[in-house]
């Protein structure tokens, strides 16, 4: 049987400490050459009847022989790019019926027969949470046990849950520019965390004294800046701009998550896609050869020390995400359904096929 | 709802003729920088409990915004690559409880709904046709009536469907090396043709007197041959290989299926893929550019003329495939079958989320 799974079944299936587990032992597969990444690639085109928009196909994938799957994960969004004030962001349009599109497709690595579809929206953000958490396990220092936190958005909550079990964490303040926002995050996560977690007025209260700052907004423009560098401090963000490009330069310590340092691009013919035709776009650090930097595969592997001596600064950039990501989680996940006897059963014949091309 | 449709359900709903007509439209939406491909790519990875195997995961996406869908197209294969006497043979293992996995996702370009799901099996037959037909229609003489067919497999029979949709067909003769595959595939094809096919004992006899050759094997190494030429001919390859390096040196006329001439290829460390160590690769024409060369949507948009005199000689190669063609084909299939209450119906809803990471 193939078997569908909701987000919902994700969710209750795979916890953040597993997922992170699963993607440590993945990393060292990878850094040993025994895993094997697809590049992402955007694709986009106009669509006729909404200007404002574009159509965005996005496909990664990945195969991660020990866990015996290959994954694809595929983004079909309708994006737009209004402008908020001075700010111009990036909207993925819910055109679906009211819904976004995101699906991995989970296969066997040894008879290549389809095993799993599902969504990938609570997968995603547990991987990015995880691929931060393990960074921090090698990054932060040992005894830290205070958390800055920038953002209370859907990414937020897994970052906490992922710096809590790479440390022994006791004290957690929170920021985000809204106050509701923050009070009711706050709110729901203290009791799932068991640590108190503080809403604070400004980013700079939610960051004194931090051992740990994460990162983890969906700002195009820094959020985390050199004045508040603190010896010692460990700084984790979930996308390119969030550290302030001299922060970065001041680090002891920095990592990124891959060296695929963008996706590769294509278009229709004179399409101009926003943030690519504005520059704004993967440069990570100035006069920094990013190609090169130490990615987490190897500070998994011990290619890479991510911390020398207490006082230092480290950082850790999530750059870009792995379709290889999805083949390790999402091996977990089946693993578990199939156990638990979750997800709609469908017959694998649908899935395949008495030719083959 | 999304549907879920058989390769019968393909091979029901989609004639080869309306596949080359909306792949002609779709061509040309390509030339004029409508369309957009996404160059395929092969990920590719050992097999511990197969050491003659590897794990190869393909993927190609395209969007064809005039037909309102984007398609993405995944292969999950096992392959080995058996020795049959002096020849070495790419063979994909049906290890999926002894079938194949290909499958095609499409989805709505205006709303990124998931529209509907199929194997690849049928349409890669027709999609393969299709371009080989098209490119007849603009390389063959006019009054062209007698074709010679080599190879009498699977990609053979929707081949004679798409040169009889391009010209008036008066006259086949096929030929394969086993006698009773020859004549079985000519049985077959006569009535569905209602043109005669003939089985003939050698491949000179199968061309002798053709205004089109077909090349429709699985043969890595030339089918036609240089001095089989004669003036007038129209030459069509289902890939690369099969017609003799001299031989298209002496067409008048060349054009290939597209630039995009080799897939992007990512393996796990050290891996030998042997198609690809044997450097059998990409290689179309020595000292020949073929990034270059002009392609199907080039002779569609009449940037480049196919054929001007009666005596030439013309060639095309149907190099590589693109996600584009699975796009525009799935469309009408995606229709029709809507029109015709075919597939299973799946919920929407399994498919999408509300959440967007």
């Amino acid at each position: 049987m193939t078997i569908i799974l909701s987000n919902d079944d994700v969710a209750r299936l795979l916890t953040v400490p597993e997922c992170m587990a699963a993607l440590e032992e993945a990393y060292a597969e990878l850094a040993a050459g025994r895993g094997v990444n697809r590049q992402r690639s955007d694709t986009l085109a106009g669509i006729e009847s909404r200007p404002d928009a574009l159509y965005s196909l996005k496909s990664m994938d990945g195969i991660a022989p020990k866990f015996g799957v290959g994954a694809v994960r595929i983004n079909s969004d309708v994006v737009t790019w209004p402008k908020r004030g001075n700010n111009q962001r990036r909207e993925k349009v819910p055109a679906a019926g009211g819904r976004w599109v995101g699906l991995v497709l989970l296969f066997s690595a040894e008879t290549g027969e389809p095993l799993a579809i599902f969504p990938d929206g609570v997968l995603q953000r547990m991987r990015v949470a995880s691929a931060n958490g393990i960074a921090a396990k090698y990054m932060a220092r040992e005894d830290a046990t205070r958390v800055g936190l920038l953002g209370c958005g859907w990414q937020a909550g897994t970052q906490l849950m992922a710096i809590c079990a790479a440390r022994r964490i006791e004290r957690i303040r929170c920021y985000s520019p809204t106050a509701e926002n923050r009070i009711a995050f706050a709110a729901e996560m203290t009791p799932q965390l068991r640590v108190e977690v503080e809403p604070v007025a400004s980013a700079e209260d939610a960051i004194a004294g931090a051992d740990v700052v994460m990162c983890a907004t969906n700002s195009i423009d820094p959020v985390y800046f050199e004045s508040w560098i603190v010896p010692g401090v460990h700084i984790s963000s979930i996308k390119r701009p969030e550290i302030e490009q001299r922060a970065l330069k001041r680090a002891d310590r920095l990592a990124i998550h891959t060296n695929e340092t963008k996706p590769l691009h294509f278009t229709t013919r004179d399409l101009e896609v926003p943030e690519t035709a504005a520059g704004k776009g993967w440069q990570l650090v100035d006069d920094v050869d990013f190609t090169k930097l130490p990615t987490l595969p190897d500070l998994v592997a011990g290619r890479y020390r991510g911390r020398t001596k207490p006082e230092e600064v480290t950082a850790f950039i999530n750059n870009i995400g792995m379709g290889y990501q999805f083949a390790a989680a999402g091996a977990v996940i089946y693993r578990k359904a199939r156990e638990q006897g979750v997800g709609h059963e469908l017959p694998t014949e649908w899935f395949t096929e008495d030719v083959h091309p």
